[in-house]
């Protein structure tokens, strides 16, 4: 069995997010895994670094996944393969042998998630569908201070929606910067890991913070009482793509 | 009577074009109208710079229009309700009040555009809609070579599809420039005025040369024999974008 590290990218706007599901075949991890079938002439079960959500896009999602490969097909000729079956919204980005231990999701050491808000009336056409619009007015020096409080290694339980948690949410987040035009703000993140919808409720609630409708010291409050309806609103999935993941 | 001069952005891609007709409402000229004459409450006709086809997009497309405007609705209110009732790949970009002289068509005075060709067999997936995949190695020089011998005033009927053309096909072409990247060539185009398809046929003659199957002095020939067929194939229109009107 030869293991493979396959970097994808894609716009998640058609899709159910990556993860198959029950009676939903239109996921990322579907239609990679029924052409990795195809290509090999064998059944194919892809590991990616993590799930995206419905309508999250991703610039560099890291899977794995090993297989016989009876036919000796070079990684090239796998590349050239998915680059001429795949639909135009998922792009084969590298694809390399891995060690046999390589794991796309025990061995991601960190992930970075870049989330945009649109927060001008001037319009986005070009880039309508990878942008959140937000039309309040925000105060950006706000966010970053609200930012600065959620950095750090905490218990996140107040910043996901997964109920049926049973192993610890404890998570470091080491970065969390704003970068803001007259049009845009931008959200960067990196973290060791991230809970289920954990980028979203971050950023929801910064703008919370940056509208006034909690303060910066209420980021205190909500870790303290490890709550999810003291923490802010989950912002759409639209604006959040998977920027990259380290190894 | 208020003459109004008016910037959109679009995304051709849903889009029967700018121009109205028979038969065919899902054209950009008509969510214009149609939108228009909901806000002034009268039947509004507006003039583009020029016509787009189906398919092709714009920056800043640049129209104008008369209107009573019984209601006294300044600029901003106009580009307000705009904006907050167009469809997601349609923008206003901006809106003033002109001298009722002013004509967006008839006073134009230039027009430039831009045609995005992928090379690369690396994914484009977020822009995908915005660019011509063309998978064929090309020789960017002696496609330089070849946009020096079409830059200049000529009769560019080779360059062009509408065989019903009564009036002069002479038109001045000052700038074809190349910009390339290991992933792309784009081809900037300015000139005083474009025949029907010819921006993309000048972008197919150039690919051509690109590719060897036409030589640099094939240009020469084409504008000799003045036949459409001696000219190079017409690129689509996903590629293609209106830059800027000037006046």
């Amino acid at each position: 069995m030869i293991n493979y590290k396959l970097t994808l990218c894609y716009d998640g706007t058609r899709y159910h997010g990556w993860q198959n599901q029950k009676n939903q075949s239109n996921t990322i991890q579907n239609k990679i895994e029924t052409l990795l079938g195809r290509i090999f002439d064998e059944c194919i079960e892809v590991n990616a670094s993590g799930r995206t959500d419905a309508g999250v896009h991703a610039r560099a999602l890291v899977c794995s996944f090993k297989a016989e490969n009876k036919s000796h097909l070079s990684t090239e000729d796998i590349l050239g393969k998915m680059r001429s079956f795949l639909p135009k919204d998922i792009g084969a980005v590298a694809l390399e042998t891995a060690p046999e231990r390589f794991h796309a999701r025990y061995c991601a050491k960190g992930k970075t998630y870049v989330y945009r808000i649109w927060i001008s009336d001037r319009p986005c056409v070009f880039e309508r569908d990878y942008v959140y619009f937000f039309n309040q007015k925000v105060d950006v020096a706000l966010m970053e201070e609200a930012a600065r409080k959620i950095m750090g290694t905490h218990d996140f339980t107040p910043f996901t929606t997964n109920k049926r948690m049973k192993k610890s949410a404890v998570r470091c987040v080491d970065r969390i910067s704003l970068s803001a035009n007259s049009d845009e703000i931008t959200v960067t993140v990196h973290g060791d890991g991230f809970l289920y919808n954990m980028v979203r409720i971050i950023v929801g609630t910064l703008l919370e913070v940056g509208t006034g409708k909690k303060s910066v010291d209420d980021i205190d409050r909500i870790f303290a009482s490890s709550k999810r309806e003291d923490a802010g609103f989950t912002v759409p999935a639209c604006g959040l793509i998977l920027w990259e993941v380290d190894y």
